[in-house]
């Protein structure tokens, strides 16, 4: 399949004539072709208007048939086979086994929410039985059920190309829960989001569903971006970037007529608190399995370890060594962009900077656009006193926190901002420790775990990667695993109806 | 038990030092005792940082001390017994029998989310079991549970001084999820506030719950509502009561530093759509029980019949006629307050002297505060051209839109906003007709109901109350009904915990 460049409405490509924009290939500096067209005002309404006009259609059929659609666009994507594998290496940086690893979550996560679109639950239907006889008024029938919102605006995040992309998680669970779906092509990989594209909108056509089920835009700014959250037609978005991308989409979402949810994954330094009885037992292994998880795909995932909170003391100071031993062998990776890697490294020099801030260690250098690691340490009293340590670095540095005592940890826990996990290392001697913390622990983050780092992120049902403010836009949500596709639901409640008229998943109720 | 006038903070009865405040007898024009000190920027400190206090300790209590808390407030408020009743019926001028079926309303709200406690399923416990083996890497387990998002501020409703205000739904549900509550009293029944809200205060100490899980402040302007809402340890806001007052609540909720949810239920007008069929079948009858409907409780329900949309012809002149008749001998009644009778004589005034629209009939004439029921009638065409004829008059009149086809109805309902409830009269011949227009009932509104008036909202299951924009600020929610609870929650998941260290109820599953 060629990649042509172009914009996928209506069932066409579609050339866009609003500016150009090119792929980059972050290992070698060059420039990809071909230019990709940016959408005009005239093809995002163009899109919306099908999409709004699609999504009674869409949203009533059948259930096995919408199963089925995302089981196709699953199927679609694998067949691009090498092509859609060679251009997301090149545009991306990603070496090519986490490429593959990243395209298997992707279509297995499709494949999950075809499941969950089969079994049903997530339209939680209910009724309440008549009691004619009821006095003073009889009791009605009601029986009720989820529906989507309506179109959806999925944004493509720079770190993931497919799992969290044209066709990730956003795009499943919003298309699952019955709603066409607008994707905003990221500018880090152009060629494959065109690509997945194609697949889904093969997808569509196979099926026979409207055509406005799915459109693909490309932008040479940010207008269509902006446009996309201000149109009428749109009613919900999900997105996956940065704190001041995600906030401005909210306050965009805000002013409309309508407001509208925002589900934005934004910014989370993924605290690691480190025991005392963990480090004591084990203080060397935790340090080399933490150098591994902070450098593991440039640290350029939402739930990089950027944050370690200890008590000082001789069992730290081994980790700290550990770390720093293992962190120096490791080989500077390519970061996804020059933009990228242009912000990690002024976010390390403005830490190495900091007049409170020791540098511990660096990962090896590197060249063009790779990043090298590097481990940070600060006293509590100064890490509290400067709300600037508490920002994410994207890539792979990390801040170590030597605290006075557990009562500091716990100071510096109640200051953070919400976060996508929190993760403790502990040994049966910090149990007290734990029960004391959880309670804080469990308001400050969507996901915690014991005895590992947050980097893994399980597309299963018990899964949250969500969390308070500014984790994400809306913590009451997550944007992986089964309850994604909530995000994207409303109840609706039919009183007395003749059974013949409900929708058929109520007829029987 | 005496009224004082007192703010209820940490267990304690506060008189508030920041002005004073008055109820008011809307059927005797009379000012009633004593008067209610507005609380001061440290009393609502002070309930804040107890709320925020309480939190931890009270969400961890064993679900059964929680809806056994609910069940006592329950009891408490029937232990007010006639003093309630009496002091709600003066400050609000409802009629007893009203006021006793809402206190009844109350108090089984209570006992129904007790029920949904003991239960437990609104936790959505699940569980991912690990694999050891899987390759590349192990399947962590994960174990995921709903927990409270923290402390609400719960604003009551002018209309429901009992069902929507200090233990009202939004109390209930709040509590319910394990969320402390700081409920802001209405000045239309201050009296009946502070009885209930004592009610409320010794369950709490009855039940040796931490004093921060309830609060109760009285405010004599905006500034201890908007003081509450911008407070950083609020977490949610339950709000039922003016467009003009929930969007304001929402703006202030999201320029905070951590954005919060506002779930404000506003402003619905609650279409009846009355089919070709059913006109011709019954079309005196649907007139007669319009009638009313739209006079129930003097037409100060959320979901109060505010227009009609009907095919002109025959058959609606017999149902005009029908209308008229039963309209003209109904009494007119005694409104909530001065400022909401004043609202509605000037909202009927728009419409009398409207160029394009009709009067159809009156209700009897009234004195003070007592609302006279009217019926007006206004051509589709005038009705699309004039979006000021699509705003909520809040109170007994209505306004019939004389369609010139099923297509202009159809037109008419896709251009008016979100409601609460959109009813269709209908007979069996007009099974086509409502397929038709079924998609677009479903994506205007949360309840739909058939050969009925919205004005009874059932505490159950299946009943939604909420709706898109601006029915409520947030169209996935209902502040009625099971899944009311649902907006005070958030998943947190749980990876590879030691059993010991889980909450209860992930810990043998």
């Amino acid at each position: 399949m060629p990649i042509t460049g172009e914009n996928l409405i209506d069932g066409k490509a579609i050339h866009g004539t609003n500016g150009e924009v090119r792929a980059f290939n972050p290992n070698t500096g060059e420039t990809l072709e071909p230019a990709f067209g940016g959408a005009t005002q005239a093809d995002l309404d163009r899109a919306c208007a099908l999409a709004s006009e699609a999504f009674d259609d869409y949203r009533n059929r059948p259930l096995e048939e919408r199963a089925a659609f995302l089981e196709a666009i699953a199927d679609n994507i694998m067949a691009l086979g090498d092509e859609l594998v060679d251009r997301c290496v090149a545009e991306s940086g990603l070496m090519r086994g986490r490429v593959e690893g990243e395209r298997g979550r992707t279509v297995g996560q499709l494949r999950f929410f075809a499941q969950i679109v089969r079994k049903g639950d997530f339209l939680r239907v209910v009724k309440d039985a008549a009691d004619e006889d009821r006095k003073p008024a009889r009791k009605p029938e009601l029986k009720a059920r989820m529906v989507g919102l309506g179109p959806v605006a999925v944004f493509s995040a720079s770190n993931f190309p497919l799992a969290f992309s044209i066709a990730g998680g956003d795009t499943a669970s919003a298309l699952a829960a019955g709603c066409p779906v607008i994707a905003k092509a990221h500018s880090a990989h152009l060629g494959t989001s065109e690509l997945i594209g194609r697949a889904v909108q093969k997808a569509v056509a196979d099926a026979g569903l409207p055509s406005g089920t799915f459109a693909l835009l490309f932008d040479t700014g940010r207008k269509v971006g902006q446009g996309l959250v201000a149109d009428s037609r749109i009613k919900a978005v999900g997105f996956t970037g940065s704190r001041g991308g995600g906030t401005a989409f909210m306050k965009i979402a805000q002013e409309r007529a309508e407001p509208i949810p925002v589900y934005a994954e934004m910014s989370s330094i993924n605290p690691v608190l480190l025991l005392q009885g963990a480090l004591s037992e084990r203080a060397e292994k935790i340090g080399a399995a933490f150098a591994q998880s902070v450098t593991l795909g440039a640290g350029q995932f939402c739930t990089n370890p950027g944050l370690l909170l200890a008590v000082a003391g001789d069992d730290l100071t081994r980790f700290e060594k550990s770390a720093a031993e293992e962190l120096a062998k490791l080989p500077a990776q390519t970061m996804l962009t020059a933009g990228i890697h242009k912000s990690y490294e002024e976010g390390v020099s403005r830490l190495e900077n900091h007049a409170a801030v020791t540098t511990l260690a660096h990962g090896q250098a590197g060249q063009n656009c790779q990043g090298q690691a590097a481990l940070f340490t600060v006293s509590g009293q100064e890490f509290l006193s400067d709300p600037a340590l508490h920002e994410e670095v994207f890539g792979a540095a990390s801040l170590l926190v030597r605290c006075q005592n557990m009562a500091e940890l716990q100071t510096i826990l109640e200051k953070l901002e919400g976060q996508l996990t929190i993760a403790v290392h502990l040994a049966d001697s910090d149990s007290e420790s734990v029960r004391s913390l959880l309670p804080l622990m469990e308001r400050r983050a969507g996901r915690l775990l014991v005895n590992g780092f947050g980097t893994g992120v399980e597309v299963s049902t018990a899964m949250v990667h969500g969390g308070p403010f500014p984790a994400t836009s809306d913590g009451r949500s997550t944007s992986v695993g089964a309850l994604a596709i909530d995000r994207f639901l409303r109840p609706v409640s039919y009183q007395d109806f003749p059974a013949a008229l409900l929708p058929a998943e109520l007829r029987d109720l």
